[in-house]
């Protein structure tokens, strides 16, 4: 009964196209974590918040709430800069595992915390999981120590503690129809992130098929409300808008991309993946401070040293062999030409039907279970070259695979159109 | 697992401004009333619907997915034709207790199927229940045999079995901020009146600071969205237009506002009651084939007769004394000169916190409370004359009352400009 403000008032505010003043906003956040606001209140709240926006200091406010409803991590003590990257979701994004190195190996500290895949989508510590011994639970002793140590850098699971009111609302969004509101996707990732006490932080925000927004302008715009978000929290953050129309790279899946990931730390590795990592960890390397380019690092190894050593950390052997698939299934172009197009969203969805993602929280990936590409659009191909070998525990699962990559590609008589992979930059 | 559509595509559908197909729609108040939708996808749902509207289409199909959700009444049977009429509330608005016996009293069966009062608009029942021994709950041979017989009347409590949908669904909205949709208050208002199975239906749809809606355009919109929802329907509909900026009559309570009824069933009382009275009559009476003037039953005492069958019908007695106040509490004029304004809204919150009316839905009303006018807008009054006579069983119920009175009259030098009750008629 000693509640100051009455949610009904708060979402008739944002329904009638007002701005919902601070102590208003940041009561409705906790009162919703504490259960007082329900999540009937919530969800037609975040309706309105779709349909009518929110101002830029009401995002803050927002954001701030969220991290408010947690624990704060910090590195203050480190005595080393943070960088930190977000993407917001691919289909063949195994960036985060060169790039976390190499820029560690610059002596900067990479916190990168981070989830598991749902959907089409995989997840960074799915993949690392292919690796045998390798662990992505770590106290927040063992994650300090290993960001202060020679290691310095961590990719791990994020700790339940951070910004619970985020999880909790994200399940809500989910289930109402509310996941696409521009200010609650960018507040959602801001208050993890900045809870999680980083410096600066890089975002890879992708448009096209095989991303969340599949459109390039509404990634722009929730680039720049993130940008914006970083700046007004005290993050220096700059955002990447990325092509994510194409797979990255050649693999899709977990061992593959393990795989792939360790030919481009070893100075190989596809073009494209390339590219978006260096350009990834020049931007975190600018924030801290340092001009160079990283692609020296991946030339000389000390990427790759950096790599072993943040394995070994967290028990994995980068010497073991990765798993491989108990049944594979090739596809053949069947004819010659030049490879039109290769979809992001029908070969991540083959991919998860393989066995590579999960439909539900709870059940395992397997590890072994992908796609590995042999052509990517502008590449000729002969009648009956491979374009994909398919990968599963269980060969029951390729028909449905095949059905997803049925209209996934086009060979045709001229080459597309090239396009780079990073399309702007957006900065505060 | 065998539903056959999904919440979370209903809800994006209305949120992307799109139709929902009817057999989707239908299934998505079907699967509310059963529990398989949650309250926040109906919520974040409704928050869509009152951002984005329904089509013409979308509001027939909602209503009649409410009707189905509950048992339906036909009054085939009778051998009369029915007429009824619903206001959308204000403040001193008993006009369903002279109107009901006017229209019963040319040979059509006036079904008024009622509420109770809840906030500063009273409630058609609570009044009536100020008469000793009247009830309002009949069963339904009851009432058909009220309506059958030479009664032909029956103003009751409407039961749990209509559109129970509604009834969940208008709790639901109560606590989201979307009570103010029109589709949702359309379909809310017009699946009781159409499952109560009447012929011909006048809407009583008013505008202004006492009502609902206090914007003119916003209730002509409502209006004329239900008009469109009663044709589509099979019911006859017409709406009016009212103005309830000022309180109806010179009584705003609940035995006082029946003791203004009997005053007009006995052809006195307040012209603009009496001018309303009428207005809705002769409409009710097009619409049953009768080309009549009501004014002539009220003058020749038959439609007092019929009330006072209908009273004794429900075991009231017509002649029995009111109940009367234990305290009473004069509020003079200030000054000489004309009323400029007395406002509904203002005295509709006195005469609440004077006990008229409730707060919670298990509150009891006291039906002693509330407040006689003594002037109106237009009329001139001396200084020291008294303008108001608040009544309650508790003194210490003025000081709040007389706050709500505080800025709710004005008294100035030359007279308002005369407005009509009814500000235009809506058809089909």
């Amino acid at each position: 009964m000693s509640e100051p403000f009455d949610a009904v008032d708060v979402i008739r505010t944002k329904r009638d196209g007002g701005e919902v003043p601070e102590a208003k906003l940041r009561w409705m956040v906790d009162a919703y974590t504490r259960g007082y606001v329900a999540d009937a209140q919530m969800s037609a709240f975040a309706m309105a918040i779709l349909l009518n926006g929110m101002g830029r200091e009401e995002i803050r406010v927002m954001t701030d709430a969220m991290i408010a409803s947690g624990e704060r991590m910090s590195f203050a003590g480190l005595g080393k800069r943070t960088a930190d990257k977000h993407s917001t979701g691919g289909v063949g994004d195994k960036i985060t595992l060169p790039l976390a190195p190499l820029v560690a190996s610059y002596g900067v500290a990479v916190p990168q915390l981070s989830g598991r895949g749902l959907g089409h989508t995989g997840g960074t510590l799915d993949k690392l999981e292919s690796i045998p011994g390798w662990r992505a639970a770590l106290s927040n002793e063992e994650l300090h120590a290993q960001l202060a140590g020679d290691v310095g850098a961590v990719i791990c699971a994020a700790g339940a503690g951070l910004a619970p009111a985020d999880k909790k609302l994200y399940a809500l969004r989910d289930v109402t129809g509310t996941v696409e509101a521009i200010p609650l996707i960018a507040s959602s990732i801001m208050s993890k992130k900045i809870a999680e006490g980083t410096q600066s932080l890089v975002l890879d925000v992708k448009f096209g098929s095989g991303a969340f927004m599949k459109d390039a302008s509404r990634a722009r715009e929730l680039a720049e409300t993130m940008v914006a978000l970083g700046a007004d929290s005290g993050v220096a953050t700059t955002a990447l808008l990325t092509d994510m129309s194409t797979p990255l790279g050649l693999t899709v899946g977990n061992a593959n991309e393990v795989r792939e990931s360790v030919e481009v730390l070893a100075g190989g590795g596809p073009a494209d993946v390339v590219e978006l990592t260096v350009a990834l960890a020049r931007e975190m390397l600018r924030m801290s401070g340092i001009d160079a380019d990283p692609a020296e690092a991946l030339a000389d190894g000390r990427a790759m040293d950096a790599w072993r050593r943040m394995i070994r950390a967290q028990d994995g052997d980068p010497d073991a062999p990765l798993p491989t698939p108990r049944e594979t299934h090739e596809v053949r172009a069947d004819r010659a030409g030049v490879v039109r197009r290769m979809d992001a969203f029908d070969i991540g969805i083959a991919a998860w039907r393989l066995g590579a993602g999960r439909a539900r929280a709870e059940d395992p990936v397997v590890h072994a279970a992908g796609i590995d590409l042999h052509a990517k659009p502008g590449d000729r191909v002969a009648e009956g070259d491979v374009l994909f070998t398919l990968q599963a525990d269980d060969e029951t699962r390729f028909d449905r695979a095949l059905d997803a990559l049925a209209g996934a590609w086009e060979i045709g008589d001229t080459a597309p159109a090239a396009a780079p992979i990073v399309r702007d930059r957006i900065t505060a």
